[in-house]
């Protein structure tokens, strides 16, 4: 684990070590973990608009006493000049420790491990994968439920082009999980996604014993012009029927797709996702800058003192 | 005083601790100030244009041993896919310790304690309220002549349309001041700003005794159509009239309603109030982070080193 | 040197130190230099666009132990509202302890330096001067070939309106340089700049005597609309000819001139140069801040623990 490109990736020694150190983070909110060397630098490399994932990041890095630089603004850039990926990264590398990358390219973060000096993190590939996005959603998933296996989630939207959707059912599949996909045909999930349990147009009583309900957002900006944004409405009379220990989750931002009403259910626990956010991006900022083989094997003694 | 939202608001204790602990970071520039967790992060949210704000906020939390997350680029933000105001400050609240807010709606500031976990600064709303203007503004009057009460401030420019004035006149209400307000009709101000003293078309001999006089730019981005720039400009001859002893304000940027040549008149006192912005700002992220009643009550302990 | 604005008006003396720090901190890339006052703040205010040198600036700034203040948005900034360069030099300089100024006019620089209470480094003052990036091209010239004098360097591409090609054959005129000028007619050098050894149309056997190539991007946003971009781009086959021990050099961002094929050619010292930019900028901020007699004469106890 050098990098982190891809949820799907992942096997279950480096979810766990993760997930611990995130542990760590969430509840000792105030603690600073000082890298030995105080001067690491992320920078923030999006090429695509943010406020909560950049946000996220940035917050995680100054919160264990390291430096950002935030490069937010693509279209005041070299890149205006017409400069390739591969040559901003390996500028960008040359000026910080590690970089998390947003840009609308799938394989952009593929390409820009194969020419990095530095870890790469995707925040983020165009219609393909956010995995920093993935862990923090299974990690809320286990901090309600205790465990992944055996349980029913329900993605809710637009399972088509949500690259949050695509990232969380590659974790998923590593588990004994059963998933339903609910929305419009035309929002259905590519194939290659996960294993498709269960394919429905409503999300109704029928779909009662899920456990999770995971709504998304249309992705208007990455829709063809046959694709219409009113087809996602979470109906709100669902909660009547959900069971009284599910959850319902959402990686935000929402627009219209799921009503305010539903904050004040003690089911809504998409505030707690973007909470975890900052301390599942801790940990992979500490396992990238520290190394995964010495914060795994050897923890006691390298992170002394926080642990 | 958990948020500073208006001007209006705020009572004489507040003022004077805000005052004093200015004073303490204007005479002892270079000493560093740190909080006892060195990593409070402050993000400053800015969805209207800024450089003057964002930059002195960012400079107070810096210079206070503190980390910031700038958030200027609305375009770039999640808000461009449509997301609320109160979904942005849930989601900046689990990121940072405190948020600095410019919004064009006036009731944004309200809108967002509504809903935050951390301490709200309004950094100016609409042609509401721009409070830690007010109170810099106020601070350098006082620097100036060593009290309020008894002085006679007369306003030059946009009356209506500048939240600066607003909030100014705010403050200005709770002493003993005499207020002229001096610009072309349509730049009046409303009613419901403070006690209305005196109201006048042109800036002549007739107002020599006024002690500051504060020039505003015509804020155009806010204009109906009807009300053309052009109205305002400060008349350079009104200093052969004025007082030995009396000040001019601007709260900048200024455009052409200004000229430089007045720069050079040692009555010019708007690169005081650029440089007393960054005293009042760490004064006030200290008593939001530290906590009022802490600050006010028992300082001698918890700021000892400092004091 | 109080301020770096022009390569031109650089000395040995100032050169030799520059470099001296840039050799110490490229050898000892981890070591964290903290300034005495450890809050110093170092704004970077570009109103051109930048990737490469605003990223530079700020990892040099942090590495330093400083804190940096990025202003890249020049929309979104009070000078959308009117205010003069003067007025923004003023203000940040009572936020910030040194600037960074990229900026469309030539004169910038020196109008900055005019009014401004902090240091001003030229960050690149429209088609004028770049000369942080001169002295990180004259040192990689001299890591590579342990001296300047006596080398013959080719400037090949647009020697007209590229500020790194003015700025470097600023530097290299205090040296017993040869220099070719190779590329369209219409891309010639303004005579202004250093002495003219050679022009040429193109880049071919003639000229394999070189030491050094340095390949420019036609600089198209600053191109009159007689001026084409296709007249710009670096014979590969060039290299057949080349010396062994010749570098190939370009300021990047490169768009269509200059192949990723040369990247693997060992002559290819481009990438060095962006690593080069961090030290150079480290070696010009600590010189500024701590100041320059200070440095030079004392710096055996003003830096000691680093030296």
């Amino acid at each position: 684990m050098k990098d982190l490109i891809s949820s799907k990736r992942l096997n279950f020694n480096e979810i766990d070590l993760i997930f611990w150190l995130a542990d760590h983070y969430r509840k000792t909110r105030n603690s600073t973990f000082t890298f030995d060397n105080k001067c690491k630098i992320l920078t923030t490399l999006f090429y695509e608009p943010s406020t909560r994932t950049s946000a996220s990041f940035q917050s995680a890095m100054l919160s264990l006493g390291g430096s950002i630089i935030p490069i937010n603004e693509v279209n005041y850039s070299s890149v205006s000049k017409g400069e390739t990926l591969e040559d901003t990264i390996r500028t960008i590398g040359c000026y910080s420790d590690i970089i998390a990358l947003r840009h609308p390219d799938e394989d952009s973060s593929e390409r820009a491990v194969a020419v990095s000096s530095v870890p790469i993190i995707n925040a983020g590939s165009g219609a393909g994968e956010h995995p920093t996005q993935a862990l923090l959603d299974l990690y809320t998933i286990k901090q309600r439920f205790g465990k992944i296996n055996g349980l029913t989630v329900t993605f809710f939207g637009d399972n088509k082009y949500s690259r949050t959707v695509a990232s969380l059912a590659n974790l998923l599949e590593k588990y004994n999980v059963r998933i339903n996909w609910v929305g419009h045909p035309s929002l259905s999930p590519p194939k290659v996604i996960g294993e498709i349990d269960g394919v429905y147009e409503h999300l109704d009583k029928s779909l009662a014993d899920t456990d999770v309900v995971y709504v998304t957002r249309a992705q208007v900006e990455r829709h063809p012009s046959s694709v219409g944004r009113e087809k996602t409405h979470f109906p709100t009379s669902f909660l009547e029927y959900a069971k009284e220990d599910m959850i319902i989750m959402h990686p935000f931002p929402r627009v219209d797709e799921l009503s305010v009403e539903v904050d004040k259910d003690p089911r809504a626990w998409y505030f707690k996702q973007i909470q975890n956010g900052l301390y599942i991006r801790k940990a992979i900022l500490t396992i990238l800058l520290i190394g995964f083989e010495e914060c795994y094997t050897n923890y006691s003694s390298t992170m002394k003192g926080f642990l």
